[in-house]
């Protein structure tokens, strides 16, 4: 039976990773993690019609690699937890239709990683079934025409701008085994403080991944030293820097082995990616291209793993609204 | 400890209905169900300046009086499921942003009020925390002008068309409590038959209500006449009549007291609502309005609320797709 202090719920059960994949394309494959990738396209059409179709097929191959390296078919899944940035979530509703599998649609942007994980973990907690899956995925020319403006505009990005990724990430939870245990679940609440620029994500979301790691430290007791890695999802370097200042302010130290994402992904210089990636592909595939890696190969034992979504919609910002958003963490460990 | 039975989950601690609310706007009140809402607007801006922000305000109002009516305050919830048919869920963001509850984002499409009422049972049952509240919205104005065209343009409506409720619902579940209880819950998958008619959602989604129904009786060991009522969601009339006869060529008669939520909220003829209702708001205002009132006062016993949602978007259906839908089904009981 889990336990409960503030908002945050201990894992008794402690569902563990049966399996991962992760997918990318020609900029994942250009960073710093490539190798950590299960399978890469240099052409990011995927040899798709659309780009949105595109991003389906990654979900599709994300959740078929997972499936495969674990060993399973589809019906060994009692539930999947998925979703996208794109309209009506049709990445995962289009990608996913075929596998026959009980499917509980997210919106959650780019914290959907944490989102879906976090609800396939308490599932799994709860009793309700075996195995559940938890994926997500961007790509960078379906959200920037849907968001932003058509690539075919050559429209200039801020320095504050993030890249967005095209990538998904597949995690399939289950009880018992011998995988990373997810021990503790924060849920976020929707944080706003006010900021409208939609070119600058990382200080919108700040804020709720600042809420969301001090209710996340004060319920577990613990300290950003007491994890190998605290990872946000995509704050990028100013998001970073933002939440690295407000744990300043508390006098907590948030130290080296805090990063984000979005610093991660790509080689952010050399590939000029601004103030780094974002997405829900890039949390998703830095999560199961590489963190479980690192977990697998015992290069690390214990992350808080944090991923944060701006809830806002292009409509929304037309109206003069500003940026709620929102961050869920995971205290995941061997 | 839950138990399962294929895809359906027999919930032994029976979340109960602590507290609901419905509002509304003209339309609905000037329909059957009126007396059964909370509240009903007759301007349906609600006074905001914009269909996006009168939306969230139906959200506002109903997790508002949901609360009022139990006697609770935001604290006293330990999560919110929540989520819309607007791009990116605003709705939901935006109209509970300032509640400080743990949140998370869904996006089911017309399916979001079982969906989000399936999970706020499933957390109530795996002891996760005291009180959950699900809730959902729609708005014929916003729905409108995102998915066909601006109200300006006037374009006509085809018979098989439907009317987007401006409406909410919300539910707040709990453990124990006298109110009626959710006793079973079936997660649907993702079923597709090829119809691509954006403009005949009842022929798109009665499959997946078909599925899901069928997986639900086939668990429960129930048949239709073992309801007081048997609900789809917004399936209208044309779905309505589709799903009668997938169960005719098995044999099985859905009988008198199988419903659709999109039949009952508006007087079809009257209000020359074509196929009838549709929207998350219908299958929510319809359960929160009028369904629950309806269990209070003993009138009705047990039902099954199965509402469905169409999961494509209007890039989909641009790109040439068909229309993958969903169906989840809960049995609520005194």
């Amino acid at each position: 039976m889990a336990t409960r202090k503030g908002n945050t719920l201990f894992l008794d059960t402690a569902p563990s990773v049966i399996s991962y994949g992760a997918v990318g394309s020609k900029k994942e494959s250009e960073g710093p993690l490539a190798a950590a990738f299960d399978r890469l396209w240099e052409d990011s059409t995927l040899g798709e019609e659309t780009w949105e179709k595109a991003e389906c097929r990654l979900q599709k191959e994300a959740i078929r690699i997972a499936l495969e390296k674990g060993e399973l078919s589809p019906k060994d899944l009692q539930v999947i937890f998925a979703g996208d940035l794109l309209n009506q979530c049709t990445s995962s509703t289009y990608g996913l239709r075929e596998l026959g599998v009980p499917f509980i649609g997210l919106y959650g942007a780019c914290s959907t990683m944490a989102e879906s994980l976090a609800l396939a973990a308490l599932f799994i907690e709860g009793g309700f079934g075996e195995r559940a899956a938890a994926i997500t995925s961007s790509h960078f020319c379906s959200a920037e025409r849907q968001f932003r403006f058509p690539l075919e505009y050559g429209g200039q990005r801020t320095p504050t701008a993030q890249w967005t990724a095209t990538a998904s990430g597949c995690v399939i939870l289950g009880a018992g085994g011998e995988g990373p245990k997810i021990t503790a679940v924060t849920c976020g609440k929707i944080v706003d403080k006010g900021i409208c620029d939609v070119n600058n994500m990382g200080a919108a979301m700040a804020p709720a991944a600042y809420d969301t790691l001090s209710a996340h430290f004060r319920a577990t007791g613990t300290k950003p030293s007491d994890y190998d890695l605290v990872l946000t999802g995509d704050l990028g370097v100013l998001g970073h820097q933002i939440v690295t200042e407000f744990f300043q302010q508390d006098g907590v130290d948030m130290g080296e082995n805090y990063q984000d994402c979005g610093m991660l992904l790509y080689d952010i210089q050399k590939q000029d990616m601004h103030a780094g990636a974002s997405g829900c592909g890039c949390s998703a595939s830095v999560l199961c291209g590489y963190l479980l890696r690192q977990m697998e190969e015992n290069h690390l034992q214990k992350i808080l793993f944090a991923p944060t979504g701006a809830l806002l919609s292009p409509t929304s910002s037309f109206q003069g609204e500003s940026i709620p958003s929102i961050c869920h963490a995971l205290t995941i460990e061997k």
